[in-house]
């Protein structure tokens, strides 16, 4: 059995590390507390037996051995936040997977595979775009140098990050190099299903499809003071009527659209018509082909509304990343569903991405949920009870051990 | 009579600190290059015979004798501009006032009053919030301390800039201290009326009214994928329906809005709902009541739409600034009137707000404008043609003359 009370100090010790005077979380992938705190829990799991590898990612695979040989069962997930984000988002996931690991280390307990832990890398996409890109390049979904190029708003890489903080693995990023035979991933809902129908736990059955882009409108700055209105070229007001459409399409089509990133290419000043504006539109959908019938119809309306706006064009519109949706693994389901037996729960597909939607194209997946208070994530004031924690933690336990003897 | 080759050659010649590839301008008040081209341009009054002071907000006055003591008769404009700025709007008015005085000294021609070029601190409200703001510590319209405590986006104030580039001047900023006689302000027109009626000239009667505002709106940032559409508290939704609604009025009551700066905050995130938005609304028009009105019916329009906004509050609205209508001096324009007569020209109320409105309210002011291309200012693309600049030029030196025969 886990050690509930452990398994939540540890979580809020690993919070030193980044923690906002909000009481929540600003621990942007490879940074330099992201890079502390990958230190310190690469250090906890040697303590526990690990051998400890890091891809050239920096994907960190501790792996505490088995009665067999073989690749290991795995509990991933990661530990870099929002910018805004909270404490349990992720790092619930590679704490729990720390806490399991010395639960089968104090009881002396030798699971048939070899454990893992794993922290994979920048899987917020906040710092580096997109999300998921430590185990994306793992699962061989985007390429090494894609993964390694990645810059943020500085410029600075992530492969200079990796080499800054002595993160830049020699072992390959490959599902080839470094096999799993499962993946489990216990996660926050971060919405608000579970927490509404007052249930602790959910098995996670798939994980919805979502897409990235970022669109530039270009239209004429001018003097605020002398442009007559039906004379303005201005950018703003075509991003605002799609932004409206956007919302409208999203919940016609049953899906989501957000747009969480706005601003301009060139300066902004007060009595200035704004020249362009660059943004980033996220719409997500349960079903691949209402996700294909809600960009295109996002589409249509982006270029009618550029279309009618005087002196306004879509100038681009690239595609930063996308993402179908996922069934996880029937055993790995199972497994899960098995641990989850004693408590309320319900199945759900999951709305966020997470590391598992790459996991699973290449070996057994599944995931957990505990309920997250009011739905809300990506915030401070994001939070799970010590009592939902400790649910999680034993089903992640025991579904790992049910899957172990299979 | 002006060297109009002069003035068009020296007016691009000064453009040279600042100046940046597109074929614009970007010389931010009180960065580097303005107060190169600060120093420059002192340099150049003092070589036809003129005694510099500056002030205590860094105003410039290079004052040439006349036959009698007293207050001069001031030619000012402004040399700082928009971030994406062009080469002409203020750059046009202190060049100009350089030519004259040029002029007069190679003619040996002695006026009976003093004669001044002035150059404004900080005219674009572009670096330090808001504009005009030199010459309204010079009018008493803002305090010093006010002035001098201004700062821009990295926190640096008006104080320590005019400190650093020696510009804080000991004078007091003052129109007890430095009485003027009379203000004339050549300017390039900044709309579209003049390029339209084809004339190359205006005589301007005043300056219409407007008023910056600073809104916040507080929504709650979440996670993008998990948070269904109808629970989200998004302030961008708020925030457009705000800009489209405050398009609408300005349209319905005759008068303009411009939201020219818009971002957060929180940091931004793709996968995030925005935390908060925060924006500038600029708005104007020619009537001081139906300004009131607008105001008002803005004010109406987004209280509503943040209420009915699930979770989204008017969190604040700061008024940054407000310049009433104002009306020229008689006399002043009576003699730009007479000094256009040769030109096909008409009479405007200026769109934009500049120095003058401020000197207006302690000496006879008056403007002329020469028409600029399409009407597009605060852009790289502003270009006024060199004959129009001569009889800019021309008409600032004949207006001045008239007004000191007076
Ligand atoms: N779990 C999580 O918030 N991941 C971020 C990836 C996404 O869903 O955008
Ligand atoms: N002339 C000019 O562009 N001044 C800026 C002040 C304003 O906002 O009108």
């Amino acid at each position: 059995a886990i050690n509930a009370q452990r398994l939540n100090d540890t979580l809020q010790l690993s919070c030193q590390w980044g923690s906002t005077p909000d009481g929540g979380m600003n621990r942007l992938a490879l940074n330099d507390d992201d890079a502390r705190v990958r230190r310190w829990y690469i250090e906890e799991c040697q303590k526990v037996g690990c051998q400890v590898t890091v891809d050239a990612m920096g994907n960190i695979f501790a792996v505490r051995p088995g009665k067999n040989q073989g690749p290991p069962i795995a509990m991933g997930s990661h530990l870099d936040t929002q910018p805004t984000g909270g404490r349990y988002d992720g790092i619930l996931g590679c704490l729990a997977a720390l806490e399991v690991l010395r639960a089968c280390h104090e009881a002396g307990y030798l699971t048939n595979h070899p454990l893992a832990a794993i922290v994979w890398t920048n899987e917020e996409g906040a710092r580096f775009i997109p999300s998921m890109l430590g185990s994306a390049v793992w699962a061989g979904v985007k390429s090494l140098e894609f993964g390694q190029s990645r810059v943020d708003e500085g410029g600075v890489s992530v492969r200079e990050e990796l080499e800054r903080h002595s993160f830049l693995g020699v072992r390959a990023s490959s599902h080839q190099e470094i096999p799993l035979k499962a993946h489990f991933e216990l996660h926050i809902e971060q919405g608000p299903i579970l927490d509404t129908a007052a249930h602790p736990v959910a098995v996670v059955t798939g994980v919805q499809a979502f897409r990235w882009f970022e669109i530039k409108l270009q239209g004429r700055g001018s003097h605020a003071g002398t442009t007559p209105m039906h004379l303005r070229h201005n950018p703003l007001t075509a991003f605002c009527e799609m932004a409206l459409s956007a919302d409208q399409l999203a919940i016609q089509f049953g899906g989501l659209a957000t747009i969480g990133r706005v601003g301009s290419l060139a300066a902004q000043s007060t009595n200035c018509i704004l020249d362009d504006i660059v943004f980033h539109l996220d719409i997500r959908h349960h079903d691949d082909d209402k996700m294909d019938q809600l960009e295109a119809a996002v589409r249509v309306s982006f270029a009618q509304i550029a279309e009618k706006t005087l002196g306004v064009r879509l100038a681009s519109w690239e595609a930063l990343t996308a993402s179908k949706g996922v069934q996880f693994d029937p055993l790995a389901v199972d497994c899960v569903r098995n641990a989850c037996k004693a408590y309320p729960k319900q199945e759900i597909i999951s709305g966020a991405g997470h590391d598992s939607v790459n996991t699973s194209k290449h070996c057994p997946t599944a995931m957990i949920f505990i309920r997250c208070k009011d739905g809300i994530s990506h915030h401070p004031s994001e939070y799970s009870t010590r009592e939902d924690i400790a649910v999680g933690g034993s089903v992640l336990l025991d579904a790992v051990c049910r899957y172990d003897s299979t």
